[in-house]
């Protein structure tokens, strides 16, 4: 998506530790409107499947994964970082390895909301190991939900995830693609 | 909003502690129609304040910020519970103390966002004994930025946090206010 390699390039900041700072719209602050439109370039790669639900995992994933669900009229649901008073029940779970807290959590979502009926897409603000889609897609096959891909705002191409699970046969889907990036160099997109 | 009180009835159920869990429409899952309706209702009792940004916090917020900035067509921000290597630069933080876990978190946001051209508008899921607006609401004017009132979706009255900040000359509309709730005797909401 142009629009949004244009605004990477103009607003965003890389950090040291492969750190890309887009918090002027896509983290911290969002732009809504602008959102919307990568809502609405993202769910046409999906239109030929019949999307029941989308599952993002919280915090930063829900603002996109919100207006996907928007777009598809169907419901959101997130995974939590840690079970809370708010999940009871019975619930799936998966463990994740978080590269950028270097540190595990375990994703949980109520068993009740991905069920069989269920043909769910996964969506995220970034992609770099897939470490959280993979958790995502493991939730979804618990239970017993088809995954239909998975829609990313920005994939971070160099840390190799998305190849790994498009290898693996899962469509993947990423507005922009981030082939190299460095303080020095800037950012080169995949074309 | 009657719409919103008929789904707690219906949907809602009441645990140990005063915990609503509402988690089938507006936490885990979220009926992403619905709560565009309950932004659109929201939003006309602030019709006569020129907002310039939906402030949250995560995640639970996150939702239906989003869905309220979305109408307003403005920008969400939203505080972090933790700093992490998002958020860079100046900060704006504020204390919270959370009944639900416990323990205080500090309520995080980088200082470019909130800044003395904005008025904001706290929108947060539930509203209990208000420390999370509170926070939000120091937040905003650490920044320097004006604070036009809170939207929340669910109050629970009998916990007077909601009151105190009204008294205290905020505006605070809430969809749906609890004014009694017990799993033995159910919900009563304030007319």
């Amino acid at each position: 998506m142009k629009a949004l390699e244009e605004k990477i390039l103009r607003e965003g900041q890389i950090l040291p530790g492969n750190v890309l700072k887009v918090g002027s719209f896509l983290n911290q602050q969002i732009d809504v409107p602008f959102m919307n439109e990568m809502a609405s370039e993202g769910v046409r790669f999906f239109s030929d499947k019949a999307i029941t639900k989308v599952l993002t995992v919280e915090a930063s994933g829900i603002a996109f994964g919100y207006a996907v669900a928007a777009k598809l009229n169907v419901p959101l649901v997130f995974a939590k970082k840690s079970r809370t008073s708010n999940v009871s029940g019975s619930v799936l779970q998966a463990q994740v390895y978080s590269y950028t807290h270097n540190t595990n959590y375990t994703a949980t979502v109520s068993a009740d909301f991905l069920t069989e009926k269920d043909t769910v897409l996964l969506v995220d603000d970034f992609l770099a190991n897939g470490e959280a889609l993979k958790g995502l897609a493991a939730l979804a096959e618990q239970g017993g939900a088809q995954v239909a891909g998975a829609l990313i705002a920005i994939e971070k191409g160099f840390q190799k995830g998305g190849d790994a699970l498009r290898q693996a046969g899962m469509q993947v889907e990423s507005l922009a693609i981030i082939e190299e990036m460095s303080p020095e160099r800037g950012i080169r997109f995949r074309p």
